[in-house]
């Protein structure tokens, strides 16, 4: 595959591969940016006339989703339609050359188009076959829809998450979808290296409520020690103190002192050096039962000065800390900045919109601060099908 | 490399790598633990005496960490003192053998041990080094140290998780970590996908910050088209509605009708009928500008009947719902079940342990409803040293 056009991602460690896209809003989408992130050409197959779902999910400007662009830059697109034979010879000429289809349909709907697995594999032994779902692709829930707010509930992450006796809490980005497009780049990713050595391609199934299992964690642990299932601790680790948010005179900060050294530079920052000596705080174990008084001999001193005291007093005595920041100090923050993470990318008439950056940082690669603008619906129709030859 | 060993995992699409793994705690556990569950080989390389810092932390077992061992379970352990001669030359005749070597260490640390990047790429071309640290290898806070809480606090994730005016809420598992470690996989495949086009390893840098930024998604769409810092949002999705948790007689459960079609079947499913036609709730959009609203509507006829109810109901008319599950629930789901998420592996001492099982379900490859178990501080050291013919 040679190509060039406007819309190619820069180069990258995946620069070879081709990949075809036939997802919709987030979990695919968010696994299709950060292939084409990483240099893969990614050709969108959209639906004619309405297009991928996430083109009518605001946020909006002068008419046109920003979240849809954030997540698609870089893509091309061409709108098909998969029950036209015309089209269904187009998609079939992409499938010869592609390296990869991915698709977040309910599963069977891929079936009933007679592009399941089994018929995919058997025409194009070399393509990898990438299907993100709710529920996944066996199991009696196979066939149920889901959308991140049902698996962060059913998965059990909003169980832990939020304040004791308090409403239930939903992680504010959607988890759900994002980490299952993560855990479906590491199948492709692994199922394209398995191609090499055995020449044939692999179907890849993950399901974002396996996912939300995936990252429970020290949670599960919890439960299969005690058989008990923890509950949500609001702001601080279940095991690990002090490590939480506390409060000083103007604002909240976190505070991480993973382990006896760092609680001991702590407390001489704070200004409380006899606490280290304290019984019900020698070892993690202890302070972690004793978390709350901890939390509140802390606080009787963090209250007397501002956040930015404390931070610059822990920060010279090398205890691990931070301030608590919104989404726009975050994206501000000359970390953030040095490491491109905060990039602008385009709305399809080239307005500008600022985006998340790439985290995946290979040398030898650029790592560029503009990343090319999202399609227009069908914008790349002419340029496909010259190429391919189609017509 | 062709080895037996009983610490091996399973066959998988990365059978064919060998990782040596110097890294503690979690972002890099988790990392080699995906690798390990797709069947690469992992080589861990600890401190003498201390070993993983994981293995001190809780919940503890007969004295065992549950924590260190979900995380570490299928991998090798050999103690190696990176300081002394003879533990020098061996690690060394590990990298010679290995596909990748991964690390956790604050940025600076492997260059004072002689290891650094460029040091080893000179010696070990075919290398891919990867490197996971709080704030990254480049940037003015590049040498300084971060936790989970640290990285949730700064990159911006609790200011949009939690209640309007609550206290700050953390994300209840450690997400800072966790996705730090899907990227770096993500970049190690990457970088060994590059190698066996260009013959040489890259260095993969990922921070745990940039990671957060990775996954504010929506969160950064509004800002950038508003110009105003996203709040948090309690239990609703910001854009999607109704898309939010729901207190029925007994319970909240969560219900996404995501679009138009599905509000319809979502008000036929409670017996609110009328309620499409109602001007306030004609759109996505409007709804979303009338959440409130609309969740008041729903609520006084949710709370009639128990949630088992009104989920049989929501299923029936396929709107996605889900029940909020905790922890026990979560993994007993016969869904999660079906698909070997609660999988069974050992203290090092052979006793059960419940973990989550691996999200990345590839075809042609077994997918065990149990995982070899996690070792003791240098249990392979024997095995090892024969192997490499180092003694």
């Amino acid at each position: 595959m040679s190509v060039t056009d406007s819309a190619r991602p820069p180069a990258g460690p995946l620069s070879d591969l081709l990949i075809i896209d036939l997802s919709r809003v987030l979990a695919g989408p968010y696994c299709t940016m950060v292939l084409s992130d990483l240099g893969a050409r990614v050709i969108k197959v959209e639906r004619p006339g309405i297009g991928d779902d996430a083109r009518h999910i605001g946020p909006f400007k002068d008419g046109k989703s920003a979240y849809f662009t954030s997540i698609n830059r870089g893509k091309q697109s061409i709108a098909l339609d998969l029950k036209a034979p015309g089209d269904r010879a187009i998609f079939e000429a992409l499938l010869e050359t592609a390296d990869v289809l991915v698709e977040n349909y309910r599963p069977g709907t891929m079936e009933k188009l007679g592009y399941g697995w089994e018929t995919l594999h058997a025409r194009y032994p070399r393509l990898v076959y990438a299907a993100a779902s709710g529920f996944g692709h066996t199991g009696p829930d196979t066939g149920k829809a889901a959308y991140d707010m049902v698996v962060q509930a059913m998965g059990g992450i909003m169980s832990v998450t939020g304040h004791p006796g308090g409403p239930p809490t939903r992680v504010g980005t959607s988890i759900g979808d994002i980490t299952a497009g993560l855990f479906t780049v590491i199948g492709i990713l692994s199922a394209v290296h398995d191609r090499a050595g055995a020449g044939a391609g692999r179907f890849v199934d993950v399901a974002m409520l396996d996912g939300q299992i995936a990252i429970l964690e020290n949670a599960i642990a919890r439960y299969a020690t005690s058989g008990e299932a923890p509950g949500p601790l609001g702001a601080r680790h279940p095991s690990i103190t002090p490590f939480a948010a506390y409060r000083c005179r103007d604002a909240h900060i976190v505070i991480a002192a993973g382990n006896d050294a760092l609680f001991r530079s702590m407390c001489g920052a704070l200004g409380l050096e006899k606490l280290p000596d304290n019984p019900r705080f020698l070892t993690n174990a202890l302070r972690t039962e004793n978390a709350d008084t901890l939390a509140t001999v802390m606080e009787a001193q963090l209250r007397q000065k501002p956040a930015a005291h404390w931070l610059a007093a822990l920060d010279a005595a090398g205890v691990p800390c931070g301030p608590l920041q919104n989404v726009a100090e975050a994206l501000a923050h000359p970390q953030v900045q040095a490491r491109n993470m905060a990039i602008m990318t385009a709305f399809e008439d080239g307005t500008p919109l600022m985006a998340a950056g790439n985290p995946v940082k290979v040398s030898g690669y650029d790592d560029p601060a503009t990343r090319p603008k999202a399609p227009a619906l069908d914008e790349h129709r002419d340029t496909i099908l010259k190429e391919f030859d189609l017509k």
